[in-house]
């Protein structure tokens, strides 16, 4: 089936353009937005329905989109380059982008494979920039699952997509509240590392991360929460040895990850 | 000395708008702009010598400024609230806005007293939020210099700054092209750790860093220049376990620091 669309009146266009720029309509409808071939194929593969794919003609031909998109379910339609320019938000010239259903990303359906799981929780994160980086460094480190506490920020905002590079559909995602996520770690017997911002906490790089562990990082203001605090198996902190306290969310998450990896990989 | 300024017409404030926003105004004139106060007293900690302080009497009062800016050769001006809205560039209510007279960041001025020194250097960093979390990580892990080579943006671009949450001013920072500044950790005995995104380098945690070393890293796109691989002591990674080859580069940047700085301290 090929349509062509050249209105921004057209109702799909219309939807396009509210699914980009408001969270509620996302949250109502179930559907967001995805730009960018790679993009697109990252999410199929990450089990991603894809419900419409909108693209310029005069960029990427319908038949190099069939080569890679071979799902024969999903509507290809075509759009104006001046329709594109109105709805894309990267500052690309990739010529495709994608409507797709959202997940549900309740806690029940985690699948944790492994044994001995490593798994990131973040806080309350609040800037897109950092949630991004956040995914990339848990796509990097192979960790089981990204969990999301208390969340303030849409998983499905465009900037979350993009400054994700697409890790938003390589992870296992799951969202709920600290006392839904605190439950479901104990329950499985996952070791609760939480990192602290004050000196009463252990060194990070001295605690034994090679069995089950959850690594959870608060925001960079006011660090992690009471809950969190109090149901910690072990509160952890990375040395501060420099004349500010400081350190960006994402950064410090890495640090954490990547040296359980180190234990792990040894 | 106390003047009072509601003018935009104002000289002064014609130029505090245009050092905001144009980077050659700031290498014109060898001035730049700090906002707040912990920021302002940060950049006197750090040697930056402060030509004028702008306040807004209703925000903060003179005698509060003059209890923490002691200075006596530093030129207090009061400005009206209108004026500080136009001028300030981050979403603050603090009040306070100075002219600050930028540093040389020649190589040839470095002062490392370290017999050991752990050095971070950034080839053509690009975005300023980038920029910032490095050096605030820079500043946690108390490097001795971080160098920036061939770099693309002025260090004291407002976003920089306001990124880096003052940590440009507490971090030893030079600025170079990637030529001089490998000539430099050449003749110092530096050895020099590229960041590599390819997998012919061995895994970053199996080297040792304690001795006088150099980590470097490259843009997240291409990586380092041939110029630093070829002069490279050894080539490092952070194996990528996941779906997709790709990290902020200040989580990497903070990952391999963090690491020497793990060997350092046990």
């Amino acid at each position: 089936m090929n349509k062509e669309i050249s209105s921004l009146q057209n109702p799909l266009i219309k939807q396009l353009i509210k699914l980009q720029n408001k969270s509620r309509e996302r949250k109502k409808t179930g559907l967001f937005v995805v730009e960018g071939l790679r993009e697109i194929n990252l999410a199929i593969v990450g089990g991603y329905s894809i419900k419409q794919i909108f693209y310029v003609s005069k960029i990427i031909e319908l038949k190099e989109l069939v080569k890679t998109i071979t799902n024969p379910s999903i509507d290809f339609i075509e759009i104006t380059q001046e329709i594109y320019q109105k709805l894309a938000y990267r500052n690309s010239t990739e010529g495709v982008i994608a409507m797709v259903k959202t997940k549900n990303h309740s806690i029940e359906n985690l699948i944790i494979n492994n044994i001995n799981p490593l798994i990131l929780v973040a806080e309350s994160p609040e800037k897109p920039g950092n949630i991004g980086a956040i995914l990339r460094t848990a796509d990097a480190a192979n960790v089981d699952a990204v969990l999301i506490a208390n969340s303030t920020t849409d998983l499905y905002n465009p900037n979350i997509i993009r400054s994700s590079v697409g890790c938003i559909f390589t992870n296992q995602i799951a969202t709920g509240s600290s006392t839904e996520i605190i439950s479901y770690l104990k329950k499985k017997n996952i070791a609760i590392y939480c990192a602290a911002l004050k000196n009463n906490a252990l060194v990070y790089h001295t605690q034994d991360f090679k069995k089950s562990t959850a690594i959870v990082v608060g925001t960079e203001a006011t660090g992690l929460s009471n809950e969190w605090l109090k149901n910690a198996t072990q509160s952890i902190i990375i040395p501060m040895q420099g004349k500010i306290d400081s350190m960006n969310v994402s950064v410090a998450a890495g640090i954490l990850i990547f040296e359980a990896n180190r234990q792990r990989n040894q």
